[in-house]
């Protein structure tokens, strides 16, 4: 039997920050992570697999990271979680612990659509040996239908039609691919750049049923036509993997995670969870939320790794941030959009600014780069921002998720100091966050 | 007589800034622009007009933004500013103000070193015909000295290096180039970065004197050596413009600046000033600072420009934030180093990582970024973050700039809930913000 002070359970993203945030707040505890994984796929880049990277053997999360924080990694199959003498029950033995984080992630949602079994359509499963046979298969198809047209819809969409000689489809039930993250009008853009690459994107697209004799060959859309299949991919979504936390009589939250409260504590004073498996609140209004993010996963990570023999710290909900690209377009996403935070309640006041991403507009790599910021009408808060431009759109998404994490107003954003370069940054003078800022307060002074 | 409300002196980032600033705050009023210039340069861009733009004609901020925000352009010499009569005197006829705004911007500094009156031998003023002459005399030049090792002095030499056929020499007096704005480790390996590229550095290098009969032949140096020279440039900083504001018996600061209080007013209340030519205190501790940079006449213009009839805002300071670019590596830097730091007297904690910038590595693109976060020791605040990396580094430390403005602490950071992206960024497990910020904390705990 082994014995370790902290044992994680799970070992993709929120595992691996949980093991090395314990370490760094408890140097001197024996930590373990049980996971049933040989190797740890990085989620995030599994589309990137099949165009750009060539192999999931490319996309590992290497397990020196494991070493260097004097992590025992045990790779066992999980089957109970005994509670009252806080032990695991593996495939390899017990492992005994005195705390335990539970990071064991999500599964792939399967919608009830009829001919979801069929041969030929996939789920994307966090897995090496399911990624390669996807890969395999996906060599041989000619006709590849996308069931989801979120950030891994369209992510997928883009590297297999990367791959040459397939006819790819997108399906999105709502009336814009991406719509749950940005306003139509960003939706728009993304939908136009995946049709000029040669992929058919069909919105408002209600699937009936996928068709096919053992083997798919069509996806039935509700409006009576039919797209030609010989190979389906659902990405629509991930449910918290709570199989072991039910069995153990763990309390489950509203969207079906595991129920913690703001320290990542479960019902167990024991137990800690994080990540997708664990139930989320909103940062906004506090209500259950279903997001399922890296962003959201590390930070959670970051809390339960520090408070497992002591609490120091707490969330304030997640904000949902994230970004994608495809080609030269990128695209990043924090907080409430417009028309989210309109649904939810909000009164809000927008900037949005475009301008060229360096200065002079001459400069090499000069592109548009366009920022909307979203700010609550009364109060000024900001609670959400959308940005579209280039690479550096990955990191100024951040700046503005840091400013939405502390609350701060247009005028504070209106006032900040903020460095630019002609070979890197838009031009002082109309520099997009702060710009954005400032017509925000023009508009609100109306 | 030309008549306006609000009459902007200087047309250059600060001036068009505040112009436009003061039309969002105060729609009704007429808004005019005085400035002696044709065109104006982009001042950041000065040196890119050399290698990559290929003439100042590309290097134009365009006056189509005065029109869109209705500022009435006036192209005039100003002789004489009556604060009595609230008049300018200029050469094309008085111009009556209700408000003033000053930006006047700065002069290069002609250090006092004999032989620099030279034939050959330029300062970088931000005036077309001037910088067209230098173009067409770096045409004939084969041996090139920059003296100054700040950012304008680096990016000079590279540019000039770029044009081919020359020896670039940068002499800079401190054992580092860069060293106001970066820490040792930072430094050097942008000095290594230029003399791979073929340009000879040599730090800790004082100049005695700058030989020639008539047209310059050489630097002569404090060890007795000798820089042949068929060229100089000057790069070794700049003074504020204030010369009509003397005259004007407008009070000065203690570095030579027009003097302001925090909401950019000069000793008159009908006056203001903002950008290079204003008195500057430091975001840290509030004494004189000296520093001159984009990042602070933005600021320092939009309160300027909001000010003018009702005092809005104030400003905290100047952080000092920047980032620079040399072939691939760009830097980044917001407030203070930890040496400078230090210097000042503060204890400080700090954390430093590196990580390739996408994940996995195998991304296209991806090299390795170091984020390097300074904190003092007892509040954990941030006061200062230096990144190296590629372009994204442009927008990363605006990132690193809001934290230090908004006061954050170590823990505030910590808990960012961060965007990541394969093609995009660091892996979320290593993000280097948040990194740099965890590691701190461990080093604080100690």
């Amino acid at each position: 039997m082994t014995t370790a002070d902290i044992v994680i359970l799970g070992g993709s993203a929120a595992g691996i920050t949980a093991a090395i945030t314990a370490r760094r707040h408890h140097p001197d505890k024996r930590i373990g992570l049980v996971r049933k994984e040989k190797q740890v796929m990085i989620p995030c880049g599994i589309p990137y697999i099949y165009g750009t990277l060539g192999s999931p053997q490319k996309n590992l999360i290497p397990d020196s990271i494991l070493e260097t924080n004097r992590i025992d990694l045990h790779i066992a199959e999980v089957t109970k979680i005994d509670r009252k003498e806080r032990r695991l029950g593996t495939s390899e033995g017990d492992v005994k612990y005195e705390r335990l984080i539970l990071a064991t992630g999500s599964l792939p949602t399967k919608p009830p659509i009829p001919g979801v079994d069929l041969d030929g359509v996939f789920a994307i499963l966090k897995d090496v040996e399911h990624l390669r046979m996807l890969q395999q298969r996906l060599q041989k198809a000619s006709d590849v239908v996308i069931i989801g047209g979120g950030f891994i819809g369209i992510e997928f969409a883009d590297e297999i039609n990367k791959i040459g000689g397939k006819d790819v489809t997108v399906l999105e039930l709502a009336p814009n691919c991406l719509s749950l993250s940005y306003d139509p009008d960003f939706c728009t853009e993304m939908e136009n750049l995946l049709t000029s690459r040669g992929i058919t994107v069909r919105t408002s697209a209600t699937v009936e049923r996928i068709a096919g004799d053992g083997r798919v060959s069509a996806v039935a859309l509700a409006d009576g036509s039919s797209v030609p299949a010989d190979m389906v991919i659902l990405g629509i979504g991930a449910r918290a993997n709570v199989e072991l936390a039910r069995q153990a009589d763990l309390r489950l939250g509203p969207t079906g995670g595991i129920a913690v409260d703001r320290t990542m504590q479960t019902s167990d004073p024991a137990i800690f969870a994080c990540g997708d498996c664990a139930e989320k609140i909103s940062f906004f209004g506090g209500r259950p939320s279903p997001l399922k993010l890296a962003s959201i996963a590390q930070l959670e990570a970051r809390i339960a790794g520090a408070n497992v023999f002591g609490l120091r710290r707490e969330s304030d909900g997640t904000l949902g941030i994230w970004s994608t690209a495809v080609g030269e377009l990128a695209m990043g996403t924090a907080g409430l959009t417009e028309s989210m935070a309109k649904d939810r309640g909000y009164q809000v006041v927008c900037g949005t600014v475009e301008t060229p991403n360096r200065h002079p507009g001459a400069m090499p790599g000069a592109a548009p780069v366009k920022v909307k910021l979203v700010f609550e009408l009364h109060s000024q808060v900001l609670i959400g921002g959308q940005v579209r431009g280039n690479t550096s759109v990955g990191e100024m998404i951040n700046t503005i998720a840091a400013c939405v994490q502390k609350r701060m107003t247009a005028e504070d954003i209106a006032m900040f100091q903020m460095g630019t370069h002609p070979a890197l940054t838009a031009s002082p003078i109309v520099y997009p966050l702060v710009n954005a800022a400032e017509l925000a307060l023009s508009q609100a002074r109306q």
